[in-house]
Parts: C-alpha cells; structure tokens; sequence
C-alpha cells in the first residue's frame, strides 16, 4: 500500500554516489519526490563521486539537487581521506579500532547542512546512507549518534517543523543492502564507493573491500569495474556472472 | 585558584566577533590557550564581522585560529541574514515567535565544524556564545538543543575523545554578558553586532536593541559608534557616560 500523502512529500537524500546512498536514494524514491544533496568535502575521489551522485540522480528523477562544498572538512584534515599524505588502508578492517579513513564528526556535518535545507524547503525526512553492521567502525554511523543527532534536530529547529534523519540500512548488511537495491532497483552501474581510484575501482580499500563482500555473498557480480576483486573473486565465478 | 593543567589546556572558541562570542572568548582564555573558529556563512555583515573575530583574536593572543566559508547557509537561504531580499527586522522582538533572522539549523553547522576541528587539534572543549535569555528566541541557541548536541558529539566521535561543547553565557542576561565581560577585561570596542552596517551600527535592528539594552543596564557606554542609540539613551546619559 503506498501512501498517497507521502509520495507526494520531499525528502532530502544525502548521497554520496557510494552504493549505500544509492541504495537509500532507491528506496525513498519509492514515496517521495528527492531533493538530492551532495557535499563536495575535498575528499580523494571528489570528481568521481559527484560524476555518481549527478548519475544516480538522474536515474532516480530527482526533483531538485543541491551540491556543497565543505572546505573546512578538508583543510581540518585529520583522516586519509581528506589529507593526502596519509596513506588509505589495504589491509582490510580491524575491529574495535577507528580506522584513517574516519573523517572527525563528518557526518554531523553532512546531516547539519541537509537539515538546514530540509527546513528551507520544507521536507520532513532527510535520508542517509549510514551503516552500522558491515561498515568500517566510524563513531558517526552509529545508531546512538542518529538517535541523538535526532534529537539535537528536534530542539534545534522551528516548534513546528518536524523533521527526521532516517537511515534505512542501518542495521543492514552489505548483502542485504545489496539484495534491498535490487528490489527498488537501484542504479548500482551508477555509484562509486572506491577511496582512492576514480575511473576503475581499485578492489582492495576498506570500501571496495566490503562493497565486493556484499556482492559477493548474493552472488551478484558488481556492474562496476575492478583492477583486481581479490577475495570474492571465486564466489563471482561460482555465481556464473 | 587556577589550575595549571586546565590553563594548559586548548579550547576551540566559536566566535562571530559580536558581543557574546567577545566574552566568551575572554572567559575561556584565563583558564585555556585558545583556538578560535569564525564562519564565513554569506551573513550580511561578513567582512566586518571576520575584521571583529580578528581584532578579539589579536587582543586575546589567540594561539591559533580558522577562517572557514560555510557557503552552502547562504545557498539555502531562508533568513534575512543570508538572503538580502529579506528585510532585516527593526521593530524590536516578538516574544514566542522565531524572528526571521533566524538561520535554520545554523549553530548545528558551526558547532559540528569546531567539533569536528576540536577532534584533530586535540581540544577537550569548544566554547560557544550562545545565549537564550536575553535573545532573539533561536531553537538553536537553547539549552536543550544544546544538551541534545552534546550527547551527539559523545556517541559521534571517537570514543577516546571528550569533546563537550560550552555555552557559559546561556542562561546570562545581556546585562550580565556585559558586566562578565568587565570583570574579564572582555576587548568590547573590538566587537561588532549589528545585523546590517558595517562601519557604524544602526542601533534599531534586533542585535544592537539588544546589545544596547545589556550595556544601557549597567550604566556604561557600548564603546562602538551607532547612528543612533533610540531606547538607551536617556539611561546612558544618567550614568554619566
């Protein structure tokens, strides 16, 4: 049952161009007209990322998008991802540790401009991509940061505004997220999740590490292009893709 | 009785260069080394505001400080302080009702940059002007807005981090903002905040009426030029100044 009212209402989407905020996108598109928000934040794949955020855009006929630059993530530094001289991690995720690749609070960040916009303009749900399962650990894609961020954004704003960060993939898996996009049929040939490559993934970052794992396990091939696919390299075969 | 430590200690200082980031800073500076944070956000009164931020800067010893643009405020608009087609109010508060200098969500967007900038220095505490007594009655300048981003930046950041964010002018009243300042040789005549001049204050909109008022209650003279001191003046002039 789809709900009249709320296919009418707009929703921001803060989407990366990664396969998450793909999946994400798909899924709010399901009953909301998209206003689209991608932060440009002087992160390694900055191009390519909004080259993916504008394609999924398109794809999903977003009604409105907003692409923001924030400088001050970059030149605050403090991760490999928005500083150069650190080096982006191959070796795969060590539990328990906050890799590198965390940019400090980036995501308080991010959800504070949508949530600015949202008022603006009036949408009442703002979507995000964040995982908390098979994700790389970051403080700032945990449920107790959403729910207190919700919080903040409950105080913070207008009396009469109601607005609400929702993370459909929370608690999802790579698989799961995987299975959920081809569903609501996600453009998964239009995002990007590598850290470090912009033209062909590079197969071995934290990010394309757990993406090619979520592939991997539904025994979907990733539409993508890889230097190499190390570990799920065998079960694309078996797949038969 | 000051302790060394704490006096060691660098505390991140969000300031606008207005009168209550003013003494803020100075408040934070006898017991801290201070890293003060301004943001550009497209407000009608940037140049003079930075010029401000600079100057307290200066007359604090400020160790370090960041000049960050935050662009995407004015892009979405929404207030009169970031959309010139929007006048600037003159005709004094409306109490219960969000004014429309208000800038949805703003302080979520500095407060998340000074976290974010406090978790790669290294600083324990981010000092913030806020105040929702004698204000303009701003969702985010409250004290449970407040409380709720605190509890963000503790399930948001890395859990070795303790970062809390400051607001030791909440609950004052701008008379005591002003009589705190004194007694912390606050650099006032380095402040500026008035919402639409830039060499001399109005004196009519919400922010000088306000400040104007604080001064005007201890009997001292705001040592910045106005145009005009409308409410003040009598009291002023029977303090003698």
């Amino acid at each position: 049952m789809v709900d009249n009212q709320s296919r009418l209402s707009l929703a921001v989407v803060v989407a990366s161009g990664g396969l998450d905020s793909c999946v994400t996108a798909a899924l709010a598109a399901r009953d909301h007209r998209l206003a689209m928000l991608h932060v440009d934040y002087g992160q390694r794949t900055v191009e390519r990322e909004r080259r993916a955020f504008h394609d999924i855009a398109d794809a999903l006929h977003a009604e409105c998008r907003l692409v923001i630059p924030m400088d001050h993530l970059h030149r605050i530094g403090g991760s490999c991802l928005t500083d150069t001289t650190i080096a982006v991690p191959v070796h795969g995720i060590q539990p328990g540790l906050v890799p590198v690749t965390y940019v400090p609070f980036r995501n308080a960040n991010l959800f504070a401009a949508a949530v600015s916009w949202a008022e603006v303009i009036g949408a009442a749900k703002v979507f995000v991509g964040i995982n908390q399962v098979d994700s790389s650990g970051y403080p700032d894609c945990s449920e107790s940061f959403l729910s207190a961020f919700n919080q903040t954004i409950r105080f913070g704003t207008r009396p009469e505004t109601r607005i609400e960060v929702i993370a459909p993939l929370l608690k999802c898996t790579k698989a799961d997220i995987v299975l959920r996009g081809i569903q609501c049929g996600a453009p998964f040939d239009k995002s990007w999740s590598c850290y470090q490559n912009n033209e062909v993934a590079c197969g071995r970052c934290d990010s394309c590490r757990l993406r090619l794992a979520g592939f991997a396990a539904v025994g979907i091939r990733d539409p993508i292009p890889y230097l190499e696919r190390p570990e799920t390299h065998s079960l694309s075969q078996q797949a038969g893709t």
